[in-house]
């Protein structure tokens, strides 16, 4: 069987501020566009929430939400209850709210994902600047899974075709990707970044502190911040 | 805080033929030894529960079972009820019951676990000689996830701890594999490796007639068969 290589892209989505963005920068380009969000036993399902309301807005092709069972397999702050989500980490570490393996796990399910359906990139929002404490968020490693993933897929072996790991916020501040995100029209309001899951952020979490200094120097109003955390439409 | 390297390993274990091998052959090894089986929408669950005795009977120190929703994510024969599992695939393709990037998926959770507990090997039974057809199988692929998960995680960034995948069988006839097992004590009545889930193994897929075949010309019967295809304690 012989099959047209489809330009398609499949964005890992969070609901957060990055991968929002991400997604807004995939809208912009031809092709199928899919979106797959992976929940693995988080403390909450705001997050998931925020991804079905951006993935509706940007009318995604297809949005595909996984819930694994994963926090058996991944003690982390993100996934045990029993331990606390730190204020502010320090920065010379990776963080505590560091899941082993997370990236390679998300990206190795969207592998599976691109190729069952036929698309040839995998978009991500991996950050080495505001978040290099992730060993998993940096350059090298995201070369060293995409020369993994040409080995290892039947439409690479057979046919050549390669999937393609895109990181377009990679060397980028967080004020750069909420600017670049507020050219691409992402509803902040629909998004959600806090490590906590109430009502409103928690304001003191690592993800909220780099979320409003992005907004701060970028210059823009967080509006789940503004609103006092509503869903803010 | 610094931690002394530990020599422990985890065993990717779905409780054929191969796999059950490789934790018989990591059993030999001094250190911690954990069990990893993973469930993905099987159409049956005879293979957990073949999981299960395999791992009792060698006395691992934890088996974790995860069964994952992923029968969505990765429609293939062995994952989709609505398609059939091919009686015997052409040996010049990579067969229908590939599952696209089910080895990726699965290293990559191994991958997250071994770092979660301070394990530095991860055991696959990977075979690339009558299995050829899946390109997760080949040394290539084994050895750039090798090298992605030298940037992958906390410990090989922090401390240069990194994880090494091993392969014991990666080179082995299957005969070769069935006598490397019955060296090691297999208890084989208690393996399952067809990829129906009846009573008894159906003796025409794949699967079945790469095991009849190693058996045959290791000349060792195979209890399941011999028995009919009962539990065979």
């Amino acid at each position: 069987m012989t099959r047209r290589r489809a330009a398609g892209r499949v964005v890992l989505l969070s609901g957060g501020l990055d991968s929002s963005t991400v997604l807004a920068l995939a809208r912009a380009r031809a092709g199928p566009l899919h979106a797959l969000t992976i929940g693995y036993g988080q403390r909450h399902r705001r997050e998931l929430r925020a991804a079905r309301a951006i993935a509706a807005h940007f009318g995604v092709d297809r949005h595909v939400v996984l819930d694994l069972p994963l926090g058996p397999l991944l003690p982390s702050a993100l996934t045990d209850r029993r331990r606390g989500i730190p204020a502010r980490g320090r920065r010379d570490r990776i963080p505590a709210t560091y899941v082993p393996a997370r990236n390679t796990i998300f990206l190795a399910l969207a592998l599976g994902y691109a190729e069952a359906n036929g698309l040839t990139e995998i978009w991500i929002g991996a950050n080495a600047v505001d978040y290099s404490g992730y060993p998993d968020c940096r350059p090298a490693y995201l070369r060293a899974f995409e020369a993994m993933a040409g080995r290892a897929t039947r439409a690479a072996v057979e046919r050549g075709e390669r999937v393609r790991i895109r990181a377009p916020l990679l060397r980028l501040s967080k004020a750069s990707i909420v600017a670049a995100g507020e050219r691409r029209g992402v509803p902040w309001g629909l998004t959600w970044s806090c490590y906590r899951g109430g009502r409103r952020p928690c304001g003191r979490c690592d993800s909220c502190l780099f979320r409003a200094r992005g907004f701060r120097v970028a210059g823009i109003p967080d509006p789940l911040v503004r609103e006092g955390g509503s869903r803010g439409r």
